[in-house]
């Protein structure tokens, strides 16, 4: 069959989920964002609190705000997020940077298995993930038994090397680190069986969702997931730089410790004892004082997406997502163009992946001449990523 | 002789930085704010420019605000925050908390003197502070030689251990660091003094600023120093929780390196390479995407704190901490009040701490029923905080 605008713009108007677009600040109609999993777009109604958290909170209440919100933050906008990822209220706080939680978590993970020194992960995971486990590696420098990071390769670049992990995990693992769903292609792990296959071993399990969380479900308690870290600012919506969360697993939060003890994680920090005491809740993963600006913006976001529903949203992604490989087949495959993603839709999140040796040329006369925001990733890919609070199925016919 | 009204506010009519009071939004002329070293009042420049953040960079700009300063934001800002405290610009950079920036400044130290295994600090630290150094004693369950943190005790709680820290500091200190200028007493280190015992035992000295950056020259450069932190939320009216900065000098970012090596801190970021490689420059202690709307809030205040200039400011703040000491032996002294800061203006910082066995109940007083907020740190000090950019003479009479 031959994709038309027409069919596009009805499937629009059958989609249950068009009237959430309204909810975000779109000053140019017309343009077809396709990076919603590398910047979300901003939320009206988190426009309006900033004005408010400045104006009124920052500039006239000062100081006030601390007691009447912005400690409390953290946890308050952790608890919401966990509704989106299969966790529970009290086992996700907000804190720091990816990279800083998932330092804190890989260390922890080493510190609670003294006695293993390896970390095994795989080559879609982000290489800022990588880079992080590599600088725990300088620890070797003071340790007995240097510190093993693992990089399993992917077979094709696309899907997850399932085999290759299970030949890597053994019980010299302290921990195994992926990411839930991969950056390039898109690809989406099965946690549960990833999950079983470390702890038969005796590993930590570790999950990146800053691909998944508030575009796939995900399944951290039921999945039997240890810990999980992931960014705000993709599909969360949460802006430039919003802070991370960072997930631990109830029955583990005795044992996990929080390598970068400070003092947001004290017991009763205004009494400024000079003996680190952690809190008895997950507040004890929090560090120094959080970016409450950034912080705050986080919140109306998730708030959105609770109020769609992750399933869904997952339901309007999976529909979108077969739509554009459709597309793909029908114009772009003809034209040399490959597909970097998984065709399974079960091991496919809310992105796809289109290959071209011009990729780089082609991304730039798309954005420069076409108003069209695709996200580039080297060598050749051109990220299409599909965020299904305000993305239309006219914007992937254009 | 009597200190009357009259004379406070003709001490304002003769302040030549009276005028910079009015870059700040006050809502409330009549609260006499003296926690400005604890949160800053937000200038109205950082409003304005939180505005265009939000809606034009963030809600109109997407992504597109990444290449056109986001990125460059946290060298941009540091480098004017050097100039605050006598560093040069490619040694300052903004990022993550100052917990996470001491931890790893911290960290780098003990690697980059592997055969050492001890820190020394002091017991008017910041107990944020401390609780990053025992967070450190975690890897001990990891390392060959447990690591030690050493706490020196102020002789009277108001100045610092100098002959204790000679004393402790030997041939095992990997590092010395301690707060430049006291929470609780403003006490005020002789920052070369320090650096050279630390320097001479083969140590590195950092500093944590947080109480001087803004409010007390400091000259890293021609101290010695080698690393230093500090937080923007304070004197530098950054806003809450706003993003740290740190220091390393030029010379030794070779050999100190960043444990916690994110992306930011990578060579040509966005090609993906699997193998981390630190940039040349500073950048390389940056780690995770920096939390843009709090980061960016920094640099209006401090453009003020340069237009002012520090010196100016440090005059204004020796003549009103020297007033508040005046009007305390006058009215206060006789009421049974002690004064929990050092007499001598050049062991003293931008606050005055005042002791009373009632000291929290006064706080209170002061709050609810005389719209004057102080600080109150256990277990009996009221701290009067003088940010010289907005406090007045009245402010400190009343």
């Amino acid at each position: 069959m031959t994709h038309t605008l027409d069919q596009a713009q009805y499937l629009d108007q059958q989609d249950e989920l068009a009237h959430f677009r309204e909810q975000f600040i779109i000053t140019d109609p017309d343009l077809v964002y396709l990076d919603g999993n590398s910047l979300g777009r901003l939320p009206k109604a988190t426009q309006a609190l900033l004005d408010d958290l400045i104006a009124q909170q920052w500039g006239a209440g000062l100081i006030s705000g601390w007691p009447t919100g912005w400690m409390d933050a953290p946890r308050r906008v952790g608890g919401k997020i966990a509704g989106l990822i299969g966790a529970q209220a009290d086992e996700v706080i907000v804190a720091d940077s990816t990279s800083v939680n998932l330092y804190k978590l890989a260390l922890a993970a080493l510190i609670a298995r003294p006695e293993r020194r390896k970390i095994i992960t795989d080559d879609l995971n982000f290489p800022s993930d990588l880079y992080i486990l590599q600088g725990l590696q300088g620890l070797s420098r003071l340790v007995d038994r240097p510190i093993h990071i693992e990089v399993v390769p992917s077979p094709d670049g696309i899907h997850g090397p399932l085999d290759g992990l299970a030949q890597a995990i053994d019980d010299d693992t302290a921990l195994v680190t992926l990411s839930h769903t991969a950056f390039k292609s898109g690809y989406v792990y099965d946690a549960t069986a990833v999950t079983t296959l470390a702890h038969q071993a005796g590993a930590l399990m570790l999950w990146d969702l800053s691909h998944s969380a508030g575009s796939v479900p995900v399944q951290l308690n039921a999945s039997n997931a240890d810990l999980a870290v992931g960014c705000t600012y993709k599909y969360l919506n949460g802006g430039p730089g919003a802070p991370a969360f960072l997930y631990v697993r109830r029955e583990l939060q005795g044992q996990i410790g929080n390598p970068i003890s400070g003092w947001m994680g004290q017991q009763q920090a205004f009494d400024f004892d000079l003996t680190y005491e952690p809190v008895a809740d997950n507040g004890r993963y929090l560090t120094g004082t959080p970016a409450i600006l950034s912080l705050s913006a986080i919140e109306p976001g998730v708030d959105i997406l609770l109020e769609a529903g992750i399933d869904a949203l997952r339901a309007k992604s999976v529909q979108q997502t077969e739509y554009l490989i459709a597309l793909y087949d029908e114009f772009l495959a003809p034209l040399g163009f490959a597909l970097n993603s998984p065709r399974d839709v079960a091991q496919r999140g809310s992105h796809v992946s289109i290959g071209h040796e011009e990729g780089w040329r082609i991304d730039q006369a798309l954005i420069n001449e076409m108003n069209v925001l695709p996200d580039f990733r080297q060598p050749d890919n051109l990220r299409l990523g599909i965020a299904a609070l305000y993305t239309r199925y006219v914007d992937l016919w254009t």
